[in-house]
């Protein structure tokens, strides 16, 4: 219960008298347990985990060193009355539904409540080993989810028949779910960074771009590969080139004490001097862990330093509209020496040419 | 563009000068995009959908009848207060992440902001005869997975690895994911309607229950059997059976003018007279769509009424702390007929031994 003890030194030295935790994934971090609901902290107290009734043995098992308190929906503001007594006056928060957060406004109108989601994300952005060894194995399983659809490439292959095969590699072999929906982006469609999957079949020439993540006990691992089914043309090798190289020379510069956005910059001006600065549309990176986007951004608005524990993708990519795109992409650990990437896959243009 | 057609009558009817749509699955609802970001509606004018700037030319495949505004984060607040000018003065809101209400609160302090969550799922929860074929799409696929999971159950398996049977032959046959994380809850951990996906192997014996759906064009399906191991002991069969004449009963009542609270309290009657009452802990049912879990909510403080187009799951439960659980679920259309179901997976004790 080092993370509860850790909160609570925040509240004493940020003059808060209780936080509420809503957000699910800090939930599991703070308490272990996956039910959502809220999690209370007040000052010199246990934790209460708030938490729909159906859940109360799931959470009996899961939980740790916090106080369950399983409620009905109509209940919950009552239940939180109890708690948030007039002691309670500064209350920080991290996330609540707007709808809940304005009922409970409404009810407590001589209480102040604080965005403080910033404390959270504090402890949150530095891994421990325990959460580090948890993402290692997610990012070995998105790895082999990766392979196995190296294996299923092929012309006539429809998106979604390579996504089944990506998700049940990884579940096969130990993840609980993918980390994200899937993301299989063929011929036109690899110039969309955020596409989906369809039924389109794959063909001779297509850039294909595999954006796969597996789930091991909640923790989460994000890898991308883009490969080129046939002989690539001279532009297919030139921006997968482009981006295999800000890849590698971003990749250095994941390590304790370098600004993200100086990482972004190192990757985006080698792509700014190919030419192609103006198709490289989002930022370098993002922070994974319990959720696949979380802080750090590894972008060009963000002046904080990356530290020993924070783990962030690296992910340069260009899109060019009707044309496709590239991206390639690890999970990285910032550790006190060498960067240590967590997903495994090879990345030359020979070994993504199939 | 009927559907925002509807949206702007609402907007005079409700007195509202603009309706700022924030939650995703509405963003889709209204505009076909999938992007997420902001859609805003201002009386008379083309419906704006603001969205990160990367995914642009996915939304320009996607998107219908709206006018697209990429942004960068940072410029986001700038570009609402051009779209949201003086004669926007009472402005609907339907979801939004709270530390971008409180940012748009603090900017916009002349207006007024009404959550009107109410005025979407008004719409939203009848579903049009387009919906309601990717949702028996949905349903199908779903039945799909569930043969593939009967397949595959026995002695020794891990939950993991009928997880991943389930999602394979669900995305092998066109869906482009699964709805909702996998429960596989094998022996004590049926007792847990939300369980997860572990790698307990299964023995004999064990009651498993099985809860998957899929996404197909974003439309999601929901499905629960519990599979019984081996010859079930008189009390499995006693629960398994109170559970299926619970669902059936409650089947006949998912009918255009029926009460939700009524139909909740004719499953629940059959369960607490067959002296499992205080063990059937959650609603009988949920509204599923573009989300999982959507109104309207089948239970017992929910006195709506159910009409025409309505799409809703019925799962009567029964969870023994230590023992275990059993869940049988559909989900229904109503219909201006007969409930149909739109998954399809046997329902008798004999056809859930394996």
């Amino acid at each position: 219960m080092m993370r509860i003890k850790r909160l609570e030194g925040y509240l004493e030295n940020e003059g808060l008298d209780a936080f509420i935790i809503g957000l699910e994934s800090s939930i599991c971090y703070f308490s272990g347990s996956t039910s959502g609901g809220l999690l209370i902290l007040k000052r010199g107290e246990e934790p209460q985990l708030l938490l729909p009734k159906l859940n109360l043995e799931f959470a009996k098992e899961q939980s740790r060193g916090c106080c369950l308190k399983p409620y009905r929906q109509k209940d919950l503001l009552e239940l939180m009355e109890k708690i948030l007594d007039n002691e309670c006056k500064s209350i920080g928060v991290d996330e609540l539904p707007l709808s809940l957060f304005n009922k409970i406004k409404e009810k407590f109108k001589d209480k102040v409540f604080r965005d403080r989601r910033d404390v959270v994300w504090k402890m949150r952005r530095v891994k421990d080993a325990d959460e580090v060894k948890l993402l290692e194995k997610a990012g070995d399983l998105a790895s082999i989810g990766m392979e196995a659809v190296r294996e299923h490439l092929k012309e006539g292959v429809k998106e979604n028949e390579i996504a089944a095969e990506a998700v049940y590699a990884m579940m096969r072999n130990g993840a609980q779910d993918r980390a994200f929906p899937v993301i299989i982006a063929s011929g036109f469609r690899s110039a969309y960074p955020h596409a989906d999957v369809t039924d389109r079949r794959l063909r001779e020439g297509d850039l294909v771009t595999v954006d796969i993540g597996a789930v091991y006990k909640n923790y989460r691992s994000d890898i991308t590969r883009t490969f080129i089914l046939g002989v690539p043309t001279k532009k297919q090798r030139e921006i997968l080139e482009l981006v295999l190289n800000a890849k590698a020379t971003a990749l250095t510069k994941y390590k304790d004490g370098f600004k993200c956005s100086e990482i972004d910059a190192a990757a985006r001006r080698l792509i700014e001097n190919g030419g192609y600065g103006d198709y490289f549309i989002h930022s370098l990176g993002h922070g994974i862990g319990l959720d696949v986007h979380e802080p750090p951004t590894i972008g060009e608005e963000n002046s904080e330093t990356l530290t020993a524990g924070n783990v962030a993708t690296n992910e340069p990519g260009i899109y060019i509209p009707k044309f496709g795109g590239v991206r390639i992409e690890d999970t990285i650990l910032v550790s006190n020496g060498e960067p240590k990437k967590l997903t495994h896959f090879d990345e030359t243009i020979e070994d993504l040419t199939v």
